[in-house]
């Protein structure tokens, strides 16, 4: 018997991949272009359509019933646009016309990129069998996403769970956003990595000054270096009891790079969660480390346009 | 022909409220009693009964298809007990059990009261017509609820919206919940009063240290009161920026004693939500009053009960 399938897009700042997945998350078919993220935007467009070419090539894409595409955002989900902050060419980008142009009339589902890891670690990793829980990464960036209530939280324009861009410091550091004491602007790796340089931490020989350098100085035992961490890891318990203060979340799932950190992170975080995350009904709340891997944007996509088409078989 | 009802109760730190409340929000019985706060909880529950027992004794009563309870908090929804905060001999305490042992087997169903003010501002005031909303109180305290996808989003427990206990300032003043630079911490009538004190404001002939005093004193154009006002706007506008940054609502309704000083409070709030609502998808944010009077705790009580009884009459 032949199932049916999902076509998934992940259009990131560096690269465009795109799948064919089955109703159990597997990849049955997979195309990838660099982004030219530099470029006009129909040239971005056009490596998109690079990718869409191989995937409606397979005589597998007759399968096909539905179309997920998580972006890198902002997104607007209720117009179809797109506004990738590191794709300056794509502002208000009407990526689902032009996806539908090239694919015919499958239904779409625009999410932002946090919303589809999201929808990844839910259906497949760290977050299964929770109604509740916020998804992170940690990486460049801050971002995530939320399900409640058992179900993905997208939120009207797509872009809902955008933790790194909530303040948890008020009189803080100016974030590029246009914010202050964001929680990105303190815990990301770039941030967590600069702040241990202001503070006199000494890069190895090699020169590496990113954050993964300065976890493998704290795990050496580098004070300046912990430091750092504690304190990304303070911004993000913050943000993380936030999250589980309005909205009930029961667990938070971190990936991305400064994710990887391990106990550098994770020890002072779920210390300072015990600091912030004070009401009766926050306090069961755990962190975790994210289980999906690079596939974790095109196995969210496909779930979040299985999730919108119920018929599709998905057991 | 007669249309079915829903019984509601408001239970607060200071009176317990009951009501026999039709398909439009209208009250036709209602039943109060003080709080005996700091009497033991079976006396507490005793005074619960005999606002029920005004209720049951109505000839209406036998219309009463639902019973909606929103209880000062922490609740505890899925295990029906609830420990207000200022009920001391409440603790962990059967709420639900108790109300269904006084009524018979009427679905009974239990929010905390920041998610019972937002469901009365959802159904008949302010935030009506809004299917993603924060509605809050800032008063003696700072509590709130949220309105998603068009429907109440108590959460698991029945305390979602709990914006009071978010912290904005992760290195400030300690909260009396354990936490540091809470939203409540920086916001509420208290502290409002406390800062323009400390700062040396000075109260007025008849001593009235309270926070519509800071108010007044701040219309008349008092820097110190005009100030404590903006501190515990930006705190405002913080919290509600990252609740629209989580989850993606429109508009923020504010009600509660503070939230009637007009523009000492909502000019201000308004210019610090633009600092920290900057992400495209929050920056159409709107914030309101709330238009709900006392009656709103036993209204939105009826709303919860009725959206989850949707066969009862409601329109």
């Amino acid at each position: 018997m032949h199932t049916d399938l999902v076509a998934a897009l992940d259009i990131g700042g560096t690269k465009i991949a795109g799948a064919l997945v089955d109703g159990q998350g597997g990849i049955l078919v997979r195309a990838q272009r660099a982004t030219p993220a530099q470029e006009d935007g129909d040239t971005v467009m056009g490596a998109v359509e690079e990718v869409l070419r191989e995937l409606t090539a397979s005589p597998l894409w007759s399968r096909a019933r539905a179309l997920g595409i998580g972006s890198a955002g902002p997104v607007d989900a209720s117009a179809g646009t797109v506004s990738p902050v590191n794709v300056p060419g794509w502002r208000g980008y009407p990526l689902v016309e032009r996806v539908r142009a090239a694919t015919g009339d499958l239904p779409v589902e625009l999410i932002g990129d946090g919303v589809a890891i999201t929808a990844a670690e839910h259906w497949q990793g760290a977050a299964r069998g929770h109604d509740n829980a916020l998804c992170m990464v940690v990486s460049t960036g801050v971002g995530g996403g939320l399900v409640l209530n058992g179900q993905l939280h997208p939120g009207p324009t797509g872009n809902a769970g955008h933790i790194g861009h909530i303040s948890v410091d008020i009189d803080g550091d100016p974030c590029p956003c246009g914010s202050r004491g964001c929680v990105e602007r303190i815990a990301s790796g770039p941030n967590i990595a600069r702040r241990a340089l202001e503070n006199g931490w000494q890069p190895g020989p090699d020169g590496d000054t990113s954050a993964a350098a300065v976890a493998a100085a704290a795990r050496a035992g580098d004070a300046v270096a912990l430091a750092s961490f504690e304190r990304a890891a303070q911004a993000l318990a913050a943000g993380i009891a936030a999250t589980a203060t309005l909205v009930e979340i029961d667990i938070a799932v971190i990936g991305g790079g400064v994710g990887k950190a391990g106990d550098v992170l994770f020890a002072p975080l779920r210390a300072a969660l015990k600091d912030y995350a004070t009401l009766s009904f926050v306090q069961r709340l755990t962190v975790t480390p994210a289980q999906m891997g690079t596939d974790a944007g095109l196995v969210g996509s496909a779930a979040a346009a299985l999730a919108r088409r119920p018929s599709v078989t998905s057991a």
